[in-house]
């Protein structure tokens, strides 16, 4: 896993421009808060793990260049970078939670100087990166005894080594089985409207040298009727308490088939996807985005001038449709309100 | 309706180029098999019941020039013309059924001069065309009960005008309805890879007033989800003797997500879409497609290079998904094997 999705260096964050593949391999640096709104929004990062692993480089990077005087003053500005990047995306609570981390990180070093509190950020913001590589190993680890010899994979859009810092989430269990040697084949979903399947999943496991094929999302359940399909795993954006999952448009469909053809569905995600403050998926905002994206690809017109369309972004699956979650903490099964709770440990 | 989808001229077969649509709008005129095959092949024209309009006019152009002496002779040359237009697309019955009847017309007419055969032909061909817009207000009429005011109606690819000589199959009860006054929202599935929905279903809706809001097909389980869809009405490619319908990929998908939500999914076709010959949907063959309609989009390429795909271009839903099909001769409910089998009258 050499893709360098995030990285953080001393004066900006490093990305892969993630909206040019697979057709461009080209990394940006970004050293302000607003080409990073613009990053994430565009979807130049994009993953629930790595916003949140870019989004708080951006703050180290920024505040490593303030000329504040005091730590206070430092907070506040932290504070305000923060609350401005927390609107980029409204979905991923990784966001969020990576955010939150720093300003804690800097409040709790309030007393120290500004040029020790520079470093302390820059630290935090790369402990953020190196847990989210260690996640995707652990992730992995807890995954791969869920993919048997000879089996077909479905994945839908991309939870894979571009969506995390390293080592994906939904793709992370398919490396490691890949690596230990079983030998299987991954359909990956194309993931209208955006192509995130077809783009960056494809591209992502074709490098690793992983079995896979490419197919249109309507297919699926026609794949899973014609017995090709024997488990289905996706990343998540956010779990509720209850073990709903918020995920890229299109994976409760995939669900809803998976379960009329008495297939497992996964969930895969890194323990800072979940929120228990929502009792449920009901309660997860869900970002509507703009009819450009239905009717235009690549820049090419598909669809008639004028058009009405309707684009949420994520949807929810039930917590009923979910098999198990997989967490880098090992996989967790139903009943999962009480399983969760006892996952995250005490308040 | 006011959209010719295919004309029957003297000596040449006019069709709206639907693979420019609907970034323009461009009538072509078809003068040989060679051309009808490759205008089929390519979804120039496409639409089981326009297929067959626009093959069995094919044949009687060509045959109105054929130099053949003889009767007998020139029934040959139809026979030979009718088998090679039978491999251009291998699901649609329609296409079959229509060349069929050009031939038993021309067999039944053997002993008529060349000049005779030549006026039978063409009268046979625009006697389908004919039967196939009556076929269109019919169907339109008997299915525009199923769609109650203020609903959110669900089509799928695009069995509308367009895939018919004029008036469509699922889109028939939606004209109908609209025309009597009734208003509701119709969502259309874009339908990857060829994008029939965003191409030709918001198209010809937009350009007739109807509501039409156009989304992505992973969207549809999600919208029903939601409360926005209270009925689905798709066509068929072709019908089999247990009810099971064959429609093109991604029926499948939205008939289970319907079921999983009790919405119920109708299926739309003119009789000679029934194909009392295969017991169930098992039999009916399938096209696979290559893989440039998945790995491009108008000439854009939106995969890796070399990345395998799988590009089935229809599904088969099974009969218990179906809550009745729709046809020109009122509504048919289960059990289909029998009521299909009275629908299609003494063999």
């Amino acid at each position: 896993m050499a893709i360098p999705t995030v990285e953080i260096i001393d004066d900006a964050v490093r990305i892969i421009d993630q909206t040019l593949l697979p057709g461009e391999y080209r990394l940006i640096e970004i050293r302000t808060r607003e080409e990073m709104w613009e990053a994430i929004k565009k979807l130049r990062v994009r993953g629930a793990p790595a916003i949140g692993v870019a989004a708080a480089g951006a703050l180290a990077v920024e505040i490593g260049r303030s000329p504040a005087s005091g730590a206070g003053e430092m907070l506040g500005e932290l504070e305000a970078a923060a609350d401005y990047l927390a609107t980029s995306r409204p979905t991923a609570v990784n966001l969020f939670w990576a955010l939150e981390r720093m300003k804690s990180a800097a409040r709790e070093n309030r007393e120290r100087s500004p040029g020790e509190l520079k470093k302390i950020l820059l630290a935090e913001a790369r402990a953020i990166l190196a847990e989210d590589l260690a996640m995707g190993r652990s992730l992995g680890e807890a995954g791969a005894e869920l993919i048997p010899e000879g089996s077909g994979v479905l994945t839908h859009c991309n939870a894979g080594s571009l969506a995390t810092a390293g080592f994906g989430s939904a793709l992370a269990p398919i490396y490691v089985a890949w690596e230990r040697g079983k030998r299987f084949r991954v359909f990956a979903d194309e993931t209208r409207p955006l192509l995130q399947g077809a783009r960056l999943t494809a591209w992502e496991l074709g490098r690793e040298g992983v079995d896979v094929t490419l197919i249109c999302d309507n297919m699926a359940a026609w794949l899973m009727k014609k017995g090709k399909i024997d488990l289905v795993i996706t990343g998540a954006d956010r779990v509720a308490a209850n073990g709903d999952g918020a995920n890229k448009i299109g994976t409760y469909s995939v669900a809803l088939a998976a379960r009329a053809h008495d297939i497992p569905f996964y969930m895969a995600w890194p323990s800072s996807t979940l929120d228990l403050s929502l009792a449920s998926g009901e309660e997860i905002p869900i970002e509507e985005r703009g009819a450009e994206e239905i009717t235009t690809i690549g820049g090419k017109r598909i669809a008639p001038e004028g058009v009405k369309t309707c684009s949420p972004a994520f949807d929810v699956t039930p917590h009923e449709l979910i098999a198990a979650h997989v967490t880098e903490r090992g996989l967790i099964y139903p009943p999962y309100e009480k399983n969760l709770r006892q996952f995250a440990g005490p308040e």
